[in-house]
């Protein structure tokens, strides 16, 4: 490694120090290995100090995951970004961590294959962040979320050793799953070098479908009524009201569907021809029978685009409400979504508080977005409802969070979900790997 | 606990000693707990006077997992026997383990439901054990093996906590995975006492098709072929010559299959109505373009059976040529199947034994049966040859367990797979949930 590979800059290290939260604090050092025996280099150096080393691909988490709160190593993985093969006979992607999750969904569907989670991030995000905090997406509730598509690993253990998990097939059953232990470790047992994708074929029809209701719950009565009809889309997105409203705002539109809509839903299924036009004709049943006010079907790729459109443009359309967000993505099982509006409708009245609702109903993995102006009364009413809502979540059977992790930004509720032997246990796990405490300190746990 | 709940009966302690293999010691007791108090109970005294503990389900194991090698309590879950919950809603079935997985396929099937994993065992064999030991079968190639079906599990630690991991959503993200470090771990990290399965909806048509092949080579190329057409069969079970033979020896006829069939295909697609007969063409358009000598396809139900009944009948029939037979469920990448079976074919001259090989091509997942008769020289010569082929197969990249895991029986091969630091980590990982090394004994790791 040069001095190219070392960055000690403020610029650096306040842009290292923080993530799509926004909130951080600058690392001490940064360094961008070339390679994993660079990283186990590094890893050692760190080890034998005792400095804090926090890995980071192109840091657009949500909840502080690649933040050195700590201070200490930032170690960011951007020059390890090929894709080292696409084995078409195998079905089998091998990539770098900082391969751009996009990036790698072209290149496989170039050759009508397909590597379906797509979080919203897909266009900023590395492979290796969507492996490590275990990313979802629309389409998750059809294909299943990151941890269903990683078969094997490369990891540096924070004890320097390199490590590989799993490998190039499907089944495999000898000794522990390690592959399924680093998936959604949020950077705080191993750094991962090299990942292993499984895919499957490209479905080659897609059908989009808008469908709207009066209420929320009519809404969660369609996605049933989907479910019953023995459909599962490859996506099912969930709109409320006020985030209709957002985007009307954003775009300069008066209205983005009919008067009176209290939420819309957009759905798409996928697969051959034959099969994609049933479907789409049993969801569009089932909306009208739960009393959908209105349902569109997309005729051809344009109209499909603009139906896509409206939930593209949902997260920058809630700056118009206030500048601040706290994003949770609580999950429940899907039959309780309508329990979950109603307990969002309640924090609503009792803390005074904006909170646009937006996401996969198919997964019950909604977007709750308390809205807040830049005022401490006002952030300390949010922090609160936070509490009740993640408090309600867990008891409706669900939890605090589906798709971004907890890093150092949901630690302090991490008790409200899990019972001190678990978090005991999970301790012992983290001090299976990491006996030391060096590897991205200071997350998952309440300090 | 009463009386009921202990046996001491030497009649008990064989049975409970042994599992599928025929190979174990028997138990110094055996206790049969209502739920999972009573398992906490039991495994805090095998706690306090370090008692090695044994968790057991329907005992249909190839590779001893449930077998007390180093004697103590077996631990029998056979009363915890109940379908506790099936939320067609949510698409989700709570069960105790030993739950028959025929059963629960059986019960969820009757309302439009379905859950996948389908291991041989299937009408014996405990949905727990399938947990335990991360159970496959022909649909994993379509559908995945069990570990994409458990969402949660509640489970008794060693050190006697009982825990709760995921849940009854499919998104969730808090914390390390522990549900998944549980599925596949063999009974050696905690006893799993609940399960929270996804399920998925019935596919309302099959469609299944019989092939046959001059070659395992040519076969393996209709099997690039229909992965190249874009087509993921619900199975692709490939069925070598000496295996035919066996079983027209079992049933008592001259032939299965045409003079000359070096390889037999069978294979399955299921879905819509409509999407089903374009894969079945595709399918059956890719095995003639392989070089195929005839190509069935099944036009009912009862042609169905007749074209599944071969393969159901093939264990049983490898007793026609001889007494004794090692089992490995190695697998490969499956573009490499072609090697595995030049691999075998080295293996059978130079060690002069008998190996039918069939399995899951689609997977690369191919059951290898060194056949031998009960004499020392020959019983030498097969374990020779075992090492052979699990060393030929990790130079494939492959895994020398696709299925039954590793258990006491293939303990010893591990080295071939793991490197001393992957195996180091994956003790520590074992003392993090088993401080004292009560549970289960003996098992993955070299003695």
């Amino acid at each position: 490694m040069s001095a190219d590979h070392v960055r000690t800059d403020s610029a650096s290290l306040q842009m290292y120090g923080t993530d799509g939260s926004k909130r951080g604090r600058p690392a001490d050092v940064v360094v961008l290995p070339d390679g994993s025996d660079q990283v186990a280099g590094v890893v050692r150096l760190c080890a034998q100090h005792r400095i804090p080393l926090v890995p980071r691909g192109a840091g657009t988490g949500y909840t502080g995951g690649a933040v050195p709160v700590n201070g200490g190593v930032v170690l960011s993985l951007e020059r390890m970004n090929r894709i080292l093969e696409i084995d078409e006979d195998n079905l089998v992607a091998i990539v770098e961590p900082n391969v751009i999750t996009g990036d790698l969904q072209a290149a496989v569907e170039r050759i009508g294959l397909f590597y379906p989670p797509d979080p919203a991030s897909l266009k900023q995000s590395a492979i290796g962040g969507n492996v490590a905090e275990c990313a979802g997406g629309p389409r998750a509730f059809k294909y299943g979320t990151t941890k269903q598509y990683v078969l094997g690993l490369e990891a540096v253990l924070p004890t320097g050793e390199i490590v590989e998990t799993g490998g190039k097939v499907v089944k495999n059953v000898v000794g522990y799953d390690l592959t399924h232990v680093l998936v959604g470790s949020e950077g705080t047992l191993a750094i991962i070098t090299k990942i292993v994708l499984r895919l499957v074929p490209k479905p080659p029809v897609q059908s989009t479908l808008r469908a709207t209701f009066r209420t929320v719950s009519e809404a969660a009565n369609a996605v049933t009524g989907i479910i019953r009809e023995r459909v599962v889309p490859a996506a099912i997105e969930l709109i409320d009201r006020d985030s209709l409203d957002a985007v009307a705002r954003h775009l300069g539109v008066r209205s983005l569907a009919p008067d009176g809509t209290g939420a819309l839903l957009l759905l798409e299924v996928d697969g051959l021809a034959e099969a994609v036009r049933e479907e789409a004709d049993r969801v569009e049943r089932a909306c009208r029978r739960a009393g959908a006010t209105e349902v569109l079907r997309a005729r051809d790729e344009s109209e499909r685009e603009e139906l896509w459109r409206m939930r593209r443009e949902l997260s920058p359309s809630l700056k118009t409400i206030t500048p601040i967000k706290f994003n949770h993505d609580v999950v429940v099982p899907k039959g309780r979504i309508p329990q979950l509006f109603e307990l969002v409708d309640h924090i609503k009245a009792d803390y005074r508080l904006r909170i646009p609702c937006f996401g996969h109903a198919g997964d019950g993995n909604i977007h709750v977005n308390i809205m807040v102006d830049d005022v401490e009364e006002e952030i300390r009413r949010a922090h609160e409802a936070e509490r009740v809502l993640f408090e309600g979540v867990v008891a409706l059977e669900g939890s605090i969070s589906g798709e971004h992790g907890i890093g150092f930004a949901k630690s302090t509720f991490l008790t409200i979900e899990l019972s001190a032997d678990e978090i005991a246990l999970m301790k012992r796990v983290k001090q299976a790997f990491d006996p030391q405490g060096i590897l991205n300190p200071g997350k998952i746990f309440p300090q």
